[in-house]
């Protein structure tokens, strides 16, 4: 019997496209999803596989999830609030949705003797660090999001539980990723006051935030690629930290000139705000990947291409954004 | 009106030493504890000071909590579990205890308006880093234990809440305490076993640990004097963190002798395990206090000195160690 593959937050952006992924080299996926921010739609191809069964249920919930993953090796945990604007006006959200959440999907891996971890945390974990770019080993500055708090609280409990119950655990540290079936951020957002109103545009910020935004497919391909990699050597107690991202940046006046070019207009733009586009907002993410490039892995589409599919998959698929045709 | 104090874990070993101290300089308390490890003696004092308020309750406890904290300023989060060898056994307790327990409390912050908070983490959140004396900007190295991993968390809550709702949080990262009043640790594990038999030692790991440990009013005179010189800043958003311990560090070895040469023994050591005594047992943990040090504070008291005071209070108060006269 083959390996069989657990996917936490499978109907969402990055999760289906990586039960796509596994499934196209024939491997038996669970997926497992409470669909509040993902959707049918995106699961459409896998749900035509024999080898995909799908499982509505939430990560809060530990009976539903041990339930699911019984006779699954590999836990892909993707699942969780990435909204990191809400933590301001609900705490708790991330506490239950990220921190708790992961401590759940731990929880059924000690019930079920699922042995290894794959888990989507976030590059905001180094705050708001001096070392651009930024390496695993680069000492975290204060965290500045409850969000990016509770996915550094989730990374600690996948080591201590890879110390201390012999599972293995590879942690990836993402930029913001763009791409085909991208439901929301600063992309979404843009194109959605354009469509309200095509001769203006707010900007959250000065406009000179620098970001590295990854596309969906480098984001699966390296998590694939690390997978395969990692759990050749078999090693129990092992945790290793992988940052996702590209090797460019841009600033997001940048991506404001792409995205109007892309759609045909010359918006006027109000920037609100200074540095910082919120509370939370890192003036400047920009991942080191040389741990992931070392792999043999290396991302393809660079970031304008990135944001020229996305926008064209918003065209394509207006309903996502719940606004009129473009 | 002066400011007024909020102190969790008030009938603890630390607690109950910080709520003192603050008395002694004539402050208002409202100590809180529910009395699952702290005892009622520790606090005999405290309760004849006409400023001293005490409230039984858990931090588990959202109501209890904001209640309690009415008219507090600042707040030292001292309640938690510090018994590292519980999580393999109850992996859900620190979660609860620490990791809830803090959020909890810093909801109450948010509720009541309070605005600072010192909080005592653990120098275990470094795991087995490589760099000793480990400085606070130290990268971290993976968590071996759910009792450091649920510290961690919280120490990132703390700081996503300066971050995001204008608090100052100071976070000290201890080595392990020793002193009067002192309720649990190798020393107690030590001092039982010769009470049993006093001429053998069960020793878990291979003596050669090395750890520093800091005297519990060498402690909270550092807390005080933190406390003291970072709100004279008045800065909000601020957070800081400051490794608390001694300048020097023993191996268990010696601590053995110290403790078997006070009570006139000399057992026979058994040692079981490598280099570990248990899961989650780091074999160095020895921190950097310049940055403390640069406050003006020092320690007073060496780790021999500790010990002594240790043994010797156990020996003066036998109901702790639930056990037969020395």
């Amino acid at each position: 019997m083959g390996i069989k593959y657990f996917v936490t937050g499978a109907a969402g952006f990055i999760g289906s496209h990586l039960v796509d992924s596994l499934l196209s080299e024939g491997r038996e996926v669970v997926g497992f999803d409470n669909f509040s921010t993902g959707y049918e739609a995106f699961l459409e191809s896998a749900r035509q596989q024999p080898t995909f069964r799908l499982v509505r249920g939430d990560v809060s919930d530990p009976g539903a999830l041990t339930q699911a993953m019984k006779g699954c090796q590999v836990v892909f945990h993707l699942a969780g609030n990435d909204n990191m604007r809400l933590g301001l006006s609900q705490p708790r959200f991330d506490l239950e949705q990220n921190t708790l959440g992961t401590f759940n999907v731990l929880e059924a891996m000690r019930a079920t003797g699922a042995k290894t971890i794959l888990f989507t945390s976030t590059g905001n974990v180094y705050g708001e660090t001096p070392m651009t770019p930024t390496p695993e080993d680069c000492p975290l500055s204060p965290q500045t999001s409850l969000y990016a708090a509770s996915k550094l609280a989730s990374e600690a409990l996948i080591e201590a539980y890879c110390a201390g119950f012999g599972i293995e655990g590879y942690i990836f540290r993402l930029v913001s990723v763009l791409g085909e079936r991208y439901t929301h951020g600063h992309v979404m957002e843009f194109y959605r006051g354009l469509l309200q109103d095509d001769s203006k545009l707010k900007v959250l910020g000065d406009g000179h935030q620098r970001k590295s935004y990854l596309n969906v497919h480098d984001c699966v391909a390296a998590m694939h690629y690390i997978l395969e990699l990692e759990t050749a050597r078999q090693a129990r107690n092992r945790v290793e930290i992988y940052n996702l991202g590209t090797t460019e940046y841009c600033e997001i006046n940048d991506s404001i000139r792409w995205i109007s070019g892309f759609l045909g207009l010359t918006p006027q733009l109000e920037y609100v705000g200074g540095p910082h586009g919120w509370i939370g907002d890192n003036p400047f993410l920009y991942l080191d990947v040389s741990k992931a490039l070392k792999t043999g892995w290396k991302p393809d589409r660079n970031i304008q291409e990135s944001i020229r599919q996305t926008v064209t998959w918003i065209c394509d698929n207006e309903w996502v954004a719940e606004k009129n045709k473009c």
